[in-house]
């Protein structure tokens, strides 16, 4: 295993303590129990929004902690749920009488989690399931996972909270985010976390694996590796049978790498993906290219679209002020 | 070679093609011959910006394009020059009326290309040379390398340029800040270049190579891979002989990752080399931990130091609006 560290038990402290000084003009840092808070609350009643997961994911969440998306978020350790005196304890923080929204990627320790903080609340909360990977069937036993959508979720359900709306409008909007979401990813390479020092996965030097989780669950398929424009078909296939997009449609496109895979490949993938999609009929009017929900240094990307009409449209470009998410302040 | 790809040859432009696509608010893509512009001019006479080099680096320079940053950028292919052509076709279309500054990193090829260009320009124009790379000695036969210090060279550059300062006054100051800054890398890994299908060189699995350049050329020296302290004692040593700086001194400190390593591990070398920096009396008011000057998928990352004064903090405050640095607009 080659990565900068210290030691595997220190790496979580000690990233967020650059991570809090590096931004420390928008954001706090809480040692005991950990989780990231915007500094600045908000002057009148707004609804809390706080995500969290385990970490290695990274500009998800902590990233996304800021003016017009996330309160707060609960990083755990590589891979691990963060637990619920976290989400407890950023909630009492930040809350400010319009209630609490978490917004939770369905793994299931993350859900148990979420789900026992929430009943240890004293006020109003509400939660939004992510489960926007199409690789697993609607049906799936647990749900689909929550992946890339999150960020989308988190950044057009974080703007109508900025602007206002209730927990209840901001449940609403979330669900309907996230129903109109669908992301579908591959990995070239297995990502390896650094307990284990190993990769998560083995794969071949010719191989993909297609339908991958960004833990590095394997996907639907092992693959062999194929030229750009087949790969791109295959993920977007995937998307078009389950969203389904009308001729017309406006949608956002984002292509998200999972940590090692170079900008330059990304915007190939872009290009590709909105081609098909024109192709298709399909109108992409807003998107996002880079990495923003990674699985440490595993090589590959996933392709997200959601459905957007002028509402959605509006609330993804309003002004938004993170660490790795910033437009219009 | 595991990559994202249709062909070596297809690669540039089909990823360019989606870069404009995704950014087409702000940049214009012209293909013959190859350069990104802004979309829309300056209204008055300013000084036209312009930087390039080999792909294989982004964001840097395609996606630093735009208000408050550079006017142009010419990609060549990956870790090669562009050719004159390039630059001489940005510069005739992006220039106003205020001459023409072209920011270019020391190496042999894109130097020379660059005032091949300059020498065909019927305009006023001047060069700033980047070489920030303190892994070689100033006295070094073709001089120091420009690496990750080129960021910070363009933004406040780009700054001073947007709020009208003169092409003689951009020279000064982008020399000044070149002078002020310096940046020492560290490799986990190697890159692959895509025309080359393996490996630029090879390391053990206990190695790192220290001093390494952003094209992956070999470092000052390997060295066993050691933990994450020693790792940035060395890059901050380095820095810190060649550029003394005082007690009290104010410093952007940027830590940029070269493509492969996590946003946790660059977080964490921000946190070490802020401390290390602050036992010395040095103080980091200014931060910038990403992805900026990358190298392909290598692992590893680069730490860079600028000396700052009231007046270079206010120009890398001021409003940037590019695909991959923004905030302020």
């Amino acid at each position: 295993m080659k990565k900068i560290l210290n030691s595997v038990e220190s790496l979580l402290e000690e990233s967020l303590n650059g991570f809090a000084k590096a931004h420390q003009d928008i954001i706090q840092f809480n040692h005991q129990p950990h989780f990231i808070r915007r500094k600045d609350s908000s002057p009148k009643p707004k609804v809390a929004l706080i995500s969290g997961g385990g970490s290695g994911h990274e500009p998800l969440h902590t990233g996304l902690v800021g003016v017009g998306m996330l309160d707060a978020a609960c990083p755990g350790h590589v891979f691990t749920s963060p637990t619920p005196d976290q989400m407890i304890a950023a909630a009492e923080s930040v809350e400010n009488g319009a209630g609490v929204l978490f917004i939770v990627k369905n793994y299931a320790g993350d859900v148990m989690n979420f789900e026992i903080a929430g009943e240890m609340l004293d006020c109003p909360y509400d939660t939004i399931l992510v489960s926007d990977d199409v690789s697993l069937p609607k049906d799936h036993s647990t749900g689909r996972r929550g992946v890339a959508g999150t960020v989308i979720v988190e950044k057009i359900v974080g703007a109508a909270a900025e602007a206002g709306a209730s927990l209840a409008e901001c449940k609403v909007l979330g669900d309907r985010v996230n129903n109109a979401t669908a992301t579908m990813g591959v990995a070239l390479t297995s990502c390896t976390v650094p307990a284990l020092g190993k990769p998560t996965f083995d794969i071949g030097h010719n191989e993909m694996e297609m339908g991958v989780g960004i833990h590095g669950e394997r996907g639907r398929e092992p693959m062999e590796l194929s030229n750009a424009s087949e790969i791109v078909e295959h993920l977007v296939a995937a998307i078009d049978v389950d969203l389904q997009p009308k001729q017309g449609q406006k949608v956002l496109l984002h292509v998200n790498g999972f940590g090692a895979t170079p900008l330059m490949e990304l915007y190939l993938v872009f290009e590709l993906a909105e081609t098909l999609l024109k192709d298709k009929g399909v109108d992409v009017v807003r998107s996002l290219v880079g990495n923003y929900t990674t699985s440490l240094d595993m090589a590959g990307c996933s392709v997200t679209l959601t459905l957007l009409d002028e509402q959605l449209i509006a609330l993804w470009d309003a002004p938004v002020h993170t660490a790795n998410l910033r437009w219009g302040c």
